[in-house]
């Protein structure tokens, strides 16, 4: 792959299909002159990118992301919006094969020339796989979409990855209530800016109800999140197209709310920066981890702590310090 | 302080009162001298620690936590136990002062021979501090503590930690019900084994019957922790000593089903090695943090982040490699 960053970044900039998906294809590359043609590029194009809404869309197989996306976004389009599409499978490392990258998901949205869809770049560890989507939004904001729908499965470590990474965060529920309920876990609640129950059809309108009410006692538990934001539980059929409507109003509501306080953009300054941290802390534990010397003495040091030989902080010390010796010399040698 | 470890260790393995105070202000010294002492003398005593029933307590300041131990205590020594409390306080870090810190906390308990309070250790990170408690937690198992009580201010960080150094945690609540409830914070409920509402008084049991109504409900939203056990709500006052002995009984169920299981030591091993790689962590972070030309260019990067001149990926390479060069060559050198 020759790449022409100028061209490149004018095409970009001039809403060229084409050049975005050579773009995203560029920033999934791992290759070192890859990476740093990317660079180039994404320095470019960065200053041109933001002017969008930004929202993660999250839920278990089988809550009917694509259907909702699919409506979701054929309605955007209707309002003269750009939407792009981008997903963040954990399941495609884990499994080799990959619950969201079903190649015929939201068929109709697809064909819109208002719409890019792209499925999860594959392979590379979940912080990888959230950096090339992360860089993607850019690149689909330079190239004019102004609304990127970031969409994960609900079953791992993801949601929070795309949280962190978005204006708005919405997760999806079945309509189940009753003592056995869909498992929500640590920490997803919390980062929930509204919560759909999807499925609310018509002849399922009862239990949808129901679910809603013992959702919202539920809410009542955690603390609200800034600026006295009440997540509200919202009842959708994305099969009948009902709900849809009411979805983009309570969006269009806060990021209103929020932009009228100035801690919209605040907040992505803050991701910005804690994105920046995180890469930060795991490049630096993958550093350790690939140092052979470090790895053998904590496996030793594993041992010695399980068999009350040690205590896990004179462990951790030992583990340090041969962290220190093997790959680090003093300060500014 | 001069320390002969031999001595000091068959007197707190012998039981000594003494001995036990003068092991535990050792550990919470951070002179390299007293670390070193400190290190030999937790290898000695280790092998004859674990014999306990570790226990966390947490909830947010006025909910009782100190009344509701000084009870439980009791209770516990009228059943043969000896019962240590140790406190984990992040408030006195923040202000200076401290919230549990309270010298003339539980009177009644401190003067029995069975039991053991000590305040938290003041000063440094909350890693510190918990680093000392967990320590000193051995230190008592080893002087014949078989009881161990880890209390915590809910507020913070610091409940998360004590969760992670005992075997069982025990979450507090007010008998307060209806829309504006309590807030827990993020992570706290999914580490509780039991909730007790405590200030269920009998001129209060109908708000406190109609809370454990609600929690119930809103625990119905969480995954079950491993094993099955169900998080239960117990009503408590501890001010007319009501309710003490169901927890007990919950807390003992708990033990017995995981020791039937192969699962209380595996949860202890499991909770000693996490604890070994965090504290290498955040080992790791301080050096980096500590590092002026590496804090320096963070600064210069936080900006470039900020002004859309580079993306956070990149910025965390520079910062990366950064680190290497200055305090790190490459392996084996």
């Amino acid at each position: 792959m020759k790449i022409d960053v100028a061209k490149l970044s004018s095409e970009l900039l001039a809403g060229k299909r084409k050049a975005l998906a050579k773009a995203i294809t560029l920033i999934e590359s791992k290759k070192a002159e890859h990476r740093k043609v990317a660079k180039e590029l994404l320095e470019k194009i960065l200053p041109y990118s933001g002017k969008s809404v930004r929202i993660g869309i999250s839920g278990v197989p089988g809550v009917g992301k694509s259907t909702f996306i699919e409506a979701l976004g054929l309605y955007l389009i209707d309002k003269g919006y750009r939407v792009a599409v981008l997903a963040i499978d954990p399941t495609s490392q884990i499994s080799g094969g990959s619950i969201l990258g079903d190649k015929t998901r939201m068929e109709v949205l697809s064909r819109r020339d208002e719409a890019f869809v792209r499925p999860s770049p594959s392979g590379g560890s979940l912080g990888g796989v959230a950096r090339k989507t992360r860089e993607s939004m850019f690149l689909c904001e330079a190239n004019g979409y102004n609304i990127i729908i970031v969409e994960t499965v609900g079953i791992g470590q993801s949601e929070i990855k795309v949280a962190s990474m978005v204006d708005f965060f919405l997760l999806m529920q079945l309509p189940n209530a009753g003592d056995e309920l869909q498992g929500i876990k640590r920490g997803v609640m919390e980062v929930a800016n509204a919560i759909v129950i999807n499925k609310a059809d018509s002849d399922n309108m009862e239990k949808a109800q129901l679910a809603k009410k013992q959702l919202e006692s539920a809410l009542s538990f955690f603390l609200m999140s800034e600026g006295g934001w009440k997540v509200p539980v919202l009842l959708v059929s994305a099969l009948e197209k009902r709900g849809i409507d009411n979805v983009w109003e309570v969006i269009e509501k806060y990021v209103r709310i929020k932009k009228s306080l100035g801690k919209f953009f605040d907040r992505r300054k803050k991701q910005a920066i804690d994105w920046m941290w995180t890469t930060v802390y795991e490049g630096i534990r993958e550093m350790l981890l690939e140092n052979k010397n470090v790895t053998d003495l904590a496996i030793d040091m594993e041992k010695a702590v399980i068999d009350n030989k040690i205590t896990p902080s004179f462990a951790a010390d030992a583990i340090i310090e041969k962290f220190k010796k093997t790959i680090c010399l003093e300060d500014g040698l």
